[in-house]
């Protein structure tokens, strides 16, 4: 029974996050249909993390064991036949048994779009958080570096544990490699490459850092969150879904 | 009492096109009932032309005339905190009491986008019309010019008159000041700039132009289609209402 690696780009707007839920359209679900469909089997394609409501995917990667034989190639014009627009199949390719979209990943990128203009352009309003009002941006730029490295991000993690992406993992500690801010046309853009992220962490980093923007602030106050780890002591709110964007999944 | 001048952009997706209709979202009436909310009067916004449903606006113009004293500046910012995210206002200004933003208009700038990459991605999907199937390039933007200049574009409007965005004039005669299509990245763009357009009149020759480059027919037979002044002699479709685009009206 071969074991398949499915990458695949999502709006996720219209969709109720990742997860499958009775009765709630949501990615995992709609490919699992789609799935379904096309070899006749009920497969539960696990995703690499669970992104949430409204959360989009430039590449984001399932695993999954299916019994047919139907070349990787085809599988992707059958899915991309089936599936709603706002799902693409950008690859499929077949994966050792041991290989498990989660529990194989070595590191995620994600990214966080601010879209800094007056007015948002219709095209956008779905795809970034529209933020126009005064920030100190060189202040957010110099505030990125201090999350790089090995750290326990409980003050920027979600308060339901049971609800992360990784919930299987007790330890809140995860490694950031990378944590960037830049300025592109309009847009203030956040990247950030890790180990792996606890539920609404990078959401609750983009929160802090606006936090640091607007003055309220320091930049090395974020250091001082970090070691407190505790999720009351971060006065930075929950940025919206709008603007996250899962980037790439390393194995 | 002024006469206003507002310009506006949107995200045709989920509008029923810009002309009022009971109980149906349309961008017309949208803007209608926000500046309603506003000044309390009852307003309908007369537009440059009507587009249909499907079809975006980066700068659309529309005129009205309301009694409120309302500073311009402070009526964008109104409208944008009361219409959805799709309809975004850019500019409103004071303009003569003659000017009507349809029948002052002297040009009209449309593109059209086709997406060729065999897989679109999901945020362009309603933005874009993808035909990633064979076409020859080369030959498209070589017809591209023969519509330039003063012609009846019988052969390219819709059949149903009374329905066009230009009804009162009852000449089909019509002048091409640009025409040209380019490629930019994964997308070949059509941009025609001109007098005016009848209904369906652009998506009709993007239709036509990709039978050339399917090789149904040849560059030259443009001319001949327009000669022949009826619709049925071309046997282009309407092309796909989510790669229109109204880029800008001219006075």
């Amino acid at each position: 029974m071969p074991n398949l690696k499915i990458t695949l780009a999502y709006d996720g707007f219209d969709f109720h996050g990742w997860q499958v839920q009775p009765d709630l359209p949501t990615i995992q679900g709609t490919l699992s249909d789609a799935l379904r469909r096309i070899t006749g089997e009920t497969i539960l394609p696990q995703g690499s993390g669970r992104t949430d409501a409204g959360v989009h995917a430039l590449a984001q990667v399932a695993s999954c064991a299916i019994h047919s034989s139907i070349p990787p190639a085809n599988l992707v014009i059958a899915l991309n036949d089936i599936l709603p627009p706002a799902i693409r199949v950008l690859h499929v390719e077949p994966v050792p048994p041991d290989f498990h979209a989660r529990k194989s990943a070595r590191a995620k990128t994600y990214q966080y779009r601010i879209y800094r203009g007056d007015i948002c352009p219709p095209w956008l309003a779905r795809h970034v958080y529209h933020h126009p009002y005064p920030l100190k941006e060189d202040a957010i730029l110099a505030a990125a570096g201090q999350v790089v490295g090995e750290h326990d991000f409980t003050s920027f993690a979600a308060v339901d544990p049971e609800k992360g992406c990784e919930e299987e993992e007790r330890s809140n500690v995860r490694a950031i490699f990378t944590s960037q801010w830049q300025r592109a046309g309009d847009e203030l853009i956040y990247t950030v490459r890790g180990s792996g992220f606890l539920h609404h962490m990078v959401r609750n980093l983009v929160g802090t850092f606006l936090l640091v923007g607007k003055g309220t602030l320091k930049p090395d106050d974020i250091s001082r969150i970090l070691e407190v780890r505790n999720r009351s002591a971060n006065p930075g709110a929950t940025a919206p879904a709008s603007g996250l964007y899962l980037v790439s999944v390393e194995y």
